[in-house]
């Protein structure tokens, strides 16, 4: 095996801003066929209801399904899936879905309301969605952590009806995963996968309800057809490849840090892990750990290609410049592998999840710490936010006026209401004068 | 003039789901000339920077600018602008600013922590974004009651710096929007507007700085280039047509129901302004106030087009029936008109902002009552929310686990990890136990 030279970058060069730009850009470009193709799938299934959804689930997922009703899981076999695991992976389970759940009680909002002198009322109510749909990827690739992730939430914040939808390609299930939807408490499960699945959850079939949200991730096609039904339902962030940041002071055993940079790496060859340090010989021992871990991996080809082609190790003078290389990183996953991970903290501005301290791990934080896994991708925690209760919640604003408050109110919308050339909002508001 | 003859429904006939389906239908299918005509503008600002921006601004807007510092107006001409305002304007401008601010400051979110018995910490890190952009449309449609709502829920939640940029065609400007910047507080305005002002925004130029999220509402081309730049920036919603619903129980001065209807109606001939009642004596008393007011207003041709082709009356048999009907409307506003609006408005699930009584015209709430006009139109308040404070807050969760708790953790997630087959994230994990 050839060894793995990481990409080094220095903050104090004069085109490191450049270089890092050029190391973190990600084609996300859309393919236009794709596009054509998951355009098709969703008119059809919007017109033909079932039929559609049965023809393409059978076409793509290789299944002889017949009738709507041979598209649902029954609450029976759900439990089934659980009874059967073994019990080391039941209780991690369990565990995980209580930490998660625990967690995402936290984030629930709730209405507030005050009154203003004049006896006038403003407030805010909070409400859950009515239905929300997820969508779970299928075949070996599935992802029961990702059940909970994106289903607890959903619970925890009052969502009416929780719609799953798992292809089983060839027939194949899996009971872990059907285990998670067992205890995340997903109301109802059908076996349908790809754009069509995303259609029926958007539109509705005979068989399958429309929700007013869909989440969860998925290939390119659930992607795509994610995009194009967003306006008749929400959705969640349309996931990049993974990534994490690492910024180390050096006094980390430099095996956990080429660990946890492989956590990320053997997701994906785009998957991206970057270490910052202000340590360049630390660097080097990471570099040593890296090669010598990497044989014993048996993902070692994909940390490979994921590690040369977009990972890099970057060598600033302070901490306090990492934090600021992180902001502008802006990662999913953050970790301050140092002494004092509070104080660094404080100077961290834009990074999905922040995992603290040489103990915590980020694969942690994939599955039992209670935090989301689903996190902003690709920069985009410059502005959005992890997965939580809050996606599954909305607002409504109150406003009760008494009769002084609708008088007073009124003489100031009449004033603006014709500054802006609208005199029946002036007239709506002056009759109440 | 011809009378307006509102489309009749009523709730109890076989086919109305279909009709009220039909009547909702909003065709936002995309202009793909447009779209394409955008890309190329985003292609060419990102490319050439202030030099294509300068282009577009003096070709579209038929303005001289030479540079880019040109197209930046100061603090100055803002406050000059605030100044120069009728004494009237301005303590109405101001009424409606300090309220917005104070109902805004009920939604700041703050950041938590817990933890736990073996010493873990878990929490949830708030921050504001460090850049917004704000898009106001330019000419005479400029509406300064759309800067306070946009620009101040920005300001309270602490964004680093909000960039305005607002259109002068023709070297036009609004006085009474520039003194809204200058009392929401906007820290830096430009004077561009179109797909060339949101590539700007996105991207950045010599002048222009890049932002984290593109806010403010626009015509087709302006909505388009917000689409297109969604990924590289956060954006907020694309609006839809404006909406009314109202709920009266017959009880409420039909004239003022009717102006309630027009003040929604006047935007745009594709506005949509309904109104249900359990008296179909009262829809008949509506319309003929309607017809009798019709005369009077000064936009009545717009207001005609929006009743006849978009509007609808609802007969219902009691008002649990109209809350049913408007939770699957959805609407942007809700107006309950009824002896007892807290009753009713227990059972709304779904709307942007619900108007409680008689004396809270819809006007109220697009000025100075104090929460956000800025509300989810086309049903979409099913799943979305108004502008708030929370649009410019982000979310960062927090994980530091104690050597016990990654001790713990680190049995759980390793064997869930393996359950998946990701052998680096359970080895990493291992590392801690």
């Amino acid at each position: 095996m050839t060894a793995i030279n990481m990409l080094r970058l220095d903050s104090s060069s004069a085109d490191f801003n450049a270089q890092l730009k050029q190391r973190l850009a990600w084609d996300a470009s859309e393919d236009l066929e794709i596009h054509k193709r998951v355009l098709d799938i969703i008119a059809d299934v919007r017109q033909r209801g079932d039929a559609a959804l049965i023809d393409y689930t059978n076409r793509f997922d290789h299944t002889h399904f017949n009738t709507g009703t041979e598209l649902e899981l029954s609450k029976a076999v759900l439990q089934q899936a659980w009874d059967s695991l073994p019990a080391d992976q039941a209780q991690a389970l369990q565990t995980a879905a209580d930490r998660v759940r625990a967690y995402a009680e936290h984030q629930k909002l709730q209405s507030w309301q005050f009154t203003e002198a004049d006896g006038s009322l403003l407030g805010q109510k909070v409400t859950p969605l009515d239905r929300a749909g997820l969508y779970v990827p299928g075949g070996k690739a599935a992802y029961p952590s990702s059940v909970l992730m994106n289903a607890i939430p959903a619970k925890v914040a009052g969502v009416g009806e929780l719609i799953m939808v798992v292809p089983t390609p060839r027939g194949e299930t899996n009971a872990m995963v059907l285990a998670a939807a067992y205890i995340a408490g997903v109301d109802r499960v059908f076996t349908i996968g790809g754009a069509q699945a995303v259609a029926a959850l958007a539109y509705g079939t005979e068989t399958v309800p429309a929700v007013d949200k869909i989440v969860g991730p998925g290939n390119i096609y659930v992607a795509t057809a994610k995009k194009l039904v967003f306006g008749q339902v929400g959705i969640d962030m349309i996931a990049g490849p993974s990534e994490i940041l690492i910024i180390c002071d050096g006094q980390t055993n430099p095996d956990w840090i080429a660990m946890d940079l492989f956590s990320q790496a053997e997701h994906d060859e785009n998957a991206q892990s970057i270490l910052i340090s202000n340590s360049g010989e630390f660097l080097n021992q990471v570099e040593i750990s890296i090669n010598k871990l990497l044989p014993e991996m048996e993902r070692a080809d994909i940390i490979r290609a994921s590690m040369t082609g977009r990972g890099a190790f970057i060598k600033v003078a302070n901490l306090s410049e990492a934090a600021e290389v992180a902001n502008r990183i802006a990662p999913e996953h953050l970790e301050l592998s140092v002494a004092d991970p509070e104080a660094l903290c404080a100077q961290i501005r834009n990074a999905g999840a922040i995992f603290m301290g040489r103990y915590t791990a980020e694969a942690l934080g994939d599955y039992c710490a209670g935090p989301n896994h689903v996190l902003p991708t690709s920069s985009t925690a410059r502005y959005s936010s992890p997965l939580g209760v809050y996606d599954f919640q909305k607002r409504s604003s109150l406003i009760n006026c008494s009769a002084k408050g609708a008088s007073e109110l009124g003489k100031v919308a009449s004033v603006l209401a014709r500054g802006e050339g609208l005199t029946a909002h002036a007239r709506s508001a002056e009759f109440r004068i």
